[in-house]
């Protein structure tokens, strides 16, 4: 029983921050390209690069709910 | 029974975070929108951009849970 | 037992983000609509886009709940 | 048991997002309104999609309900 | 006792939401209300279907407590 | 045991969210009377409409506490 | 066991959001007050009686209390 | 067990919502006669009214307290 | 076990509520003072009076908490 | 088992609204000195009157967890 | 287990408040010194005090947690 | 049983406050950046180093989940 | 068991807290030095105060931790 | 089982608090350096001290981790 828990918590977790965080991170992104657009390419790099560090720290959690899952 | 719980958890908690970051994001871009609204190509692309990010991380959820129910 | 309660909870869980962030994209969206009319257009249609994207995070447990309700 | 609870939480959980959510709409609307009367139509309309939109999260957990039920 | 217990929770988890929802709603329109005086037709009848709507939430969770109980 | 737990958390939950909703519309009632003391009349009206929605809330849960009770 | 359990948490978890929102509503109140002297019987009314909603919402978990503990 | 616990509960978690509301009521009534010393009498009367109602949450707690441990 | 548990707890919960309630209540009677040095006096007998009331709340879990240690 | 946990949360539990609330008191004392140096001394006697009043908050806790220790 | 338990919760819940508490204190108090460079001295020194306050509530829990210990 | 839950939840859950920090890191930069455009370069350093420390505490919990599972 | 669960909760629970207080200070004293540059050296003493009194908090958990573990 | 539990719940709970820390000292640090440039240094280096102390409340744990992980 608690491996399929530890991989569905473990996968799924996470993601609550990881949601709020790109949202906020996105939102704020839009404001500051309304306000200065010149800024735009800058800002969206940047974006990019903070979206895939939240995403890599969901990825951690798959990667320990495949490795429970191949043992359930 | 941890298996069908754990499926339900999985595909299911990452969806907290989620469904609220989409919401704020989506909120900013409209806001960006009505303040510049010449931007809003580049909002647009970006807006989809960050939903697609938060959509993935309660894909991972879904991938673990078919795997799970696969084996309940 | 599991079962039931993995699906009840797969179906509803992600339903509290996602309330809560249509109600933050739909209520900005207005707001945006009455300071600038003209753009109108542009966030309804994103709007939709946005209120889809949060609809599938749930739809995604629904699945699951459909699946585990069938081996219930 | 588990049938019980499962029903219960399914269809009550998701409640909370969708009270808080539709509230934080509609009080919107109702700013949006007062402050451009003008476009009391198209908030209007697009009130109603988004409060829809939030009533689906619930009815969802209302159809797994019921399938609960009807096992128990 | 899972049964009673489905049927308390079902009826009441969806209230909380429910209920700040809709303080957040009705308050929202007196303060329309007080800063436009002659929008005070369309933000009442708006306000009553948000209501309406937040309403029938509950309601679902009153009926699968009422079915609910019918098998205690 | 659970007919009697359940029957006390059936009318107690909503009460969380109730109270707090009522708060904040009643306290938001009183901002826009020392606003706009002309839209009183409006106001009054109003605010016990929406009070009156909260309670129905609780009186759900009292409903199938009652009946959970006279089977403890 | 769970009787007295149920009796407890029935009397005081309502009480959680009653004493939040009477503190809201009595707060605001006092601001109306010192920002509109006039419309002190006004307020002072409508406060009573928003006192008196949430207080009600304390007094039905305190009856179905005694019912539990007139079983204990 | 389950009196103890249930007693100790029932006179202990209003007070969570008691000790904020008390606190924000008073605190916005020291700012409300600091804006206005001439309306002090006013607000001082309605702050007693409006603690005393908060501390009646309890009390009916405490109630349920005394009455559970005189079982226990 | 449960007594020791119950009384732990009856001490313990209302002192969450009340040492924030104490700290927002002290914090604004301080902004009071700062703001208007001569209602000081006004200030300080109301933020006692609000103090004890907070106080009260924790003293009833108190009294309880000393009932259930003397049976335990 | 239960004595020990029941004296460990008695101590600690309170220590979080307590912790919380100093922290804004004396936050926003220092806030008030410096917009107003010569009310130092006035606030300074009300900022120690207030922690003491949260520290008796903890203290009933520690007085609780002495009386459950020497009975482990 | 309960003694172990009850050690390692008597010593951090406490702590939670405790670190957000003088987090708050510490910063308003670099808030006012940058307003007023000249109330220096007296901020610090109630800074200071407050600190040591907060301090105590953790170290009460520390103190049983020893207690607790020394009888595991 | 429990090393999978606890290699589960090492991973996991460190990520809610780390993919809000990295949310709110990331949008405070683009506000920066948009604010400043000449300041983007220091801006952009200290970001990565910020995102970087979050990372690690993520990855300490990786570290321990791998330990975990090794064993499981 | 307990053992070991109490050493890691006594080790992280006040981490919680003590990150975001840390945070706060910190972020605080950046915003103080922006502000007033010649004041840099005070905030930074205090600064470097605050921390260590947050890192007290969590090294009385560890303490207590290794104890436990020592037992384990 | 509690040993792994314990391990890794050591790990990541002082993470919630540490991540969402660095993030608001790292987004208060950005706009201090985009308000005011040439303090960027002071700035910087008092980053890294509060990084590193926020960083220590997660080292104690994975100490503890370690130390546990050693017993499973």
């Amino acid at each position: 029983m608690g491996v399929a828990l530890g991989a569905g918590l473990a996968v799924s977790i996470a993601g609550i921050g990881g949601g709020i965080g790109m949202g906020i991170a996105g939102g704020k992104a839009f404001e500051a390209i309304a306000r200065q657009p010149e800024v735009g390419g800058d800002v969206r790099t940047l974006l990019f690069i903070t979206l895939a560090f939240i995403e890599t720290l969901t990825i951690y959690g798959l990667l320990i709910a495949f490795m429970l899952v191949g043992k359930a």
